[in-house]
């Protein structure tokens, strides 16, 4: 098997390799002026995600300057919601504006039919990555998890609180109001997504539930715990080697519930979760992916240096991959990350 | 003793009571016509928090319609800076603006010797609260926490993910940048501003860390323990019998380790909080607040019903106090307060 030489997905299968494996959430991207400069050859932010040149672009740019074990495909989670059928808009400097999904009838004006056709150029991008990329680093596809998804479906925009999907969700909780199926038609659309990904050359896949830690737990259990399930049954149904990994950020405690009861194989943390309770209670379970605070790859020198000998003091003994906590700030000086790839990969050697 | 007999400050003391006592986080605020009426006699909200006679009715207004067991003082966490000679306004429609302290000089600029003087005011609400809220109601003391009141200063704006803070933070746990200096003189200044207001008749005091949830480990332990710590030993030391309650909102797992190296009396929780992981990490080391989700409490109906009655099931075996897991929201109906009130209450009744 060719992936077996991959240490990304060998991580992935629990394996304890010497030299954890390494990419950034966000590693293409703003930070880059070569990004940049393609970014400005597309008017419109989805427009850009759907241009297949542009795309393998945007995805193969970091990978010229940096030995990153894997490539997330450049795209973004409001693919979904636009293929359903909802308008999503990029304003500058003030973020994606939908038009707000808040009823049953909302709900049933959705519609996942054309799903595929909507969505064959980000299918396209991903074949052409998988004949281009190098041979040890590993493709990995992604999608917006179904209650991340609906936060910003429901809201219409970025929020801090989430009024109107977090309402929704708990009277959706109690009794038919449109909530649930919201849920369950994202469930199928991302479970599809994803299945098409890997059909068309991804390895590995990440699950984005950026909002998970607003809910209170009984809403964590039942709008992303039991739809991410849901989404790994599916998925390993028709892909049983693929790996998932799941990202519910902000859980807190509740990572290990999520880890236990949704079958993925790695979960990603936010820079909030503590080394030593990652390491004892997570481990076990799976493998872990993170956490560097976003802000010591920007703030650089000595706090970079000592954050991640840290996180790999405490984590690189188990199955690892090292991540930040967050993606990447544009702010970030690019030859921070480079540093950040000679602590992460010197160690070794040193030792 | 005359306090032995109020319900919240033995639950504070460690002791489990048939029924929990009970107050909300914003209880004076916003949700209430009788509130934004008075609210419109002050053009700015500092001067609000400042007018004595304006801020012992802002508090004594929730207590006319609720049966809760404490009483908060009115006032905002901003009143520190503004007491440190930093620019403070609150702008409609915008939240606070805040001349933004960026260096050591800008730190070296700021000014504690007119605190008290400038603080005089809210000394005086405290004092005509103390005599006048009824006999069984405990008076809230509160502050901001040094690392929050930091990302307001530093940030001069709220913010979602405070860069500026976070930055300077980073380096300033490793070299003179003035940051440590920030947040020493932030210790201080809080210390006396809570010893004051235990002078004035404030019975228990709260520290909201609202923002300690951004930050990495280690950070956590630098700018939210560290200082916490400090100031619950120097309020302790003036006032050994005076209960402090903490809120490090978002720390999730790093709440244990908040509780058992701050000295703490009680830890305030957030609505993602596990009920079952506080009743068996959290409860045997303090009393536990918390945690009710502020939109079920805006939902009502049954999503309150159900998310109450797990809550009390969890944890009003041990030392415990209800509240939300943040500030109730202004949109709130008033009768969803009364409506929780009667669960609460009515359940030891009925069993």
């Amino acid at each position: 098997m060719k992936t077996i030489d991959k240490s990304f997905i060998r991580a992935l299968k629990g394996e304890i390799l010497d030299t954890p494996p390494f990419w950034l959430m966000r590693q293409a991207g703003r930070y880059l002026p070569e990004y940049r400069e393609i970014r400005s050859k597309s008017r419109d932010f989805l427009d850009f995600c759907y241009t297949p040149d542009l795309a393998v672009e945007a995805t193969l740019q970091p990978l010229r300057r940096y030995n990153f074990d894997a490539a997330i495909l450049f795209s973004d989670i409001l693919v979904i919601p636009d293929a359903l059928g909802q308008k999503v808009a990029f304003k500058e400097g003030e973020g994606p504006v939908l038009e707000p999904v808040r009823s049953a009838g909302d709900v049933a004006r959705l519609n996942g039919e054309r799903l595929h056709d909507h969505l064959a150029p980000v299918y396209e991008t991903i074949s052409r990555l998988a004949s281009s990329i190098p041979e040890t680093t590993t493709l990995i596809g992604f999608s917006g998890a179904p209650w991340t998804l609906a936060t910003y479906m429901v809201e219409g925009h970025g929020s801090k609180d989430f009024p109107a999907a977090r309402t929704w969700a708990f009277s959706g909780a109690f009794s038919d109001t449109g909530f649930a199926d919201l849920i369950s038609l994202l469930v199928d659309a991302v479970s599809e997504y994803l299945c098409a990904q890997v059909d068309n050359g991804a390895e590995a896949l990440q699950l984005f539930d950026t909002w998970a830690g607003v809910l209170s737990p009984s809403q964590f259990e039942r709008w992303v715990i039991e739809p991410t399930a849901e989404i790994v049954r599916r998925v390993k149904t028709a892909h049983p080697d693929v790996p998932i990994i799941g990202f519910p950020r902000g859980a807190g405690v509740l990572y290990a519930d999520f880890v236990r009861r949704t079958g993925v194989d790695g979960v990603s943390l936010d820079n909030g979760v503590p080394l030593d309770w990652a390491s004892s209670v997570l481990q076990p379970l799976c493998t872990v992916q993170g956490n560097l605070d976003n802000m010591a790859l920007l703030a650089g020198g000595q706090a970079m240096e000592t954050e991640t000998t840290q996180i790999l003091d405490a984590l690189a003994g188990g199955p690892f991959i090292f991540n930040l906590g967050h993606g990447i700030l544009p702010q970030t000086p690019p030859e921070h990350v480079a540093r950040l790839g000679e602590i992460i990969r010197g160690r070794n050697e040193t030792r």
